[in-house]
């Protein structure tokens, strides 16, 4: 059995992570999404356990001490954790999973697992990024200055990432992606089996 | 502008390596055929110039002195090689060269160009490679014999490679090599300059 892939998808706030990763998990039933746990309130229409597990700080603190997160971090006061033992089960059962995180966290969890596919995402330019941040509706006029300063220095941690996707429109950003995965199955280094003659033919 | 991508189409013998070339190429306008030169005799319907530059065992010698190739090698008693100048050229334009060559000559050419694609194709079976070599019908029993010993000790050379596509059909082993070409298009190494802000955006 291989393992499965771990394709982590980043970029900076406003980037449009979460409608790309929606569309790729639509487009590959075999790819299975990463639940993360958060202190955040939920958005409206954001349900427990399926956006995100919703905990409490004092539950966010027990499960550090548990060793449950994966990578953990604070972002505009809010904590957010990935929990590694639901992860590393799928892997190794040869699912995919496909993290949507921020770019903080991203390098915390290539630190861990190298072999991950890093995936970064881009505005298509600063102008949209700003009218998508503004868009979201979410911000205050104070907190949209910061994320966008925080975007801009953000895209410069690109450059660790594996790949580059520039998001000009959700189809395409997806597509592209799809096309990494695909790739990444025809690694050498994931397929070294198949050259192994008596056991690949 | 960007630099084209060097991609190098490889297998064994009898993997199938020009059906799958020809409909890439059919499938991507932007990619142009590597010609290689060649001291054999054309078959039935080749083109010199098309298919191949049809030369003379003298003429592939002083293309040798004078530089020429960028690879060349014996294979069953005829000379092969690949002429570097027009290859260069045209990656310097941007444009992409797909070069479909043999296993021994992928490998001189990786030495040399280390950041071209280097793509193995594989036969789905050893039986399917013999029905293939077979079929071609233009080989003795003798040659046969000697091609499919070939063929399985080529096929362990594919680990030097950086893809492994099985060419179950010729259409799922294109779309799998034009899944690498999107995917090395992302490539962060081959995209900084999209992280410089002030040109990029």
């Amino acid at each position: 059995m291989n393992r499965g892939l771990l394709i982590v998808v980043s970029g900076a706030s406003g980037t449009g992570k979460g409608t790309v990763c929606k569309k790729i998990l639509a487009d590959l039933p075999a790819v299975a999404y990463s639940i993360s746990a958060t202190t955040r309130a939920p958005r409206p229409g954001e349900v427990d356990g399926k956006e995100y597990y919703f905990i409490s700080r004092d539950e966010f603190k027990a499960w550090i001490d548990d060793g449950k997160f994966l990578e953990f971090a604070e972002v505009y006061g809010n904590y957010y954790g990935t929990p590694l033992n639901k992860i590393e089960e799928r892997l190794k059962r040869g699912e995919d999973i496909l993290l949507e995180i921020d770019v903080q966290g991203a390098l915390n969890v290539k630190r861990k697992m190298p072999e991950g596919i890093y995936i970064f995402l881009l505005p298509p330019s600063l102008e949209e990024l700003r009218r998508r941040i503004e868009g979201r509706g979410t911000e205050t006029q104070e907190s949209l200055k910061r994320r966008l300063a925080n975007a801009v220095a953000e895209i410069q941690i690109g450059r660790e990432y594996d790949y580059a996707v520039v998001n000009d429109s959700v189809d395409n950003a997806a597509a592209q992606i799809e096309a990494i995965l695909a790739a990444e199955r025809c690694k050498v280094a994931r397929n070294l089996d198949k050259f192994n003659l008596e056991e690949a033919f």
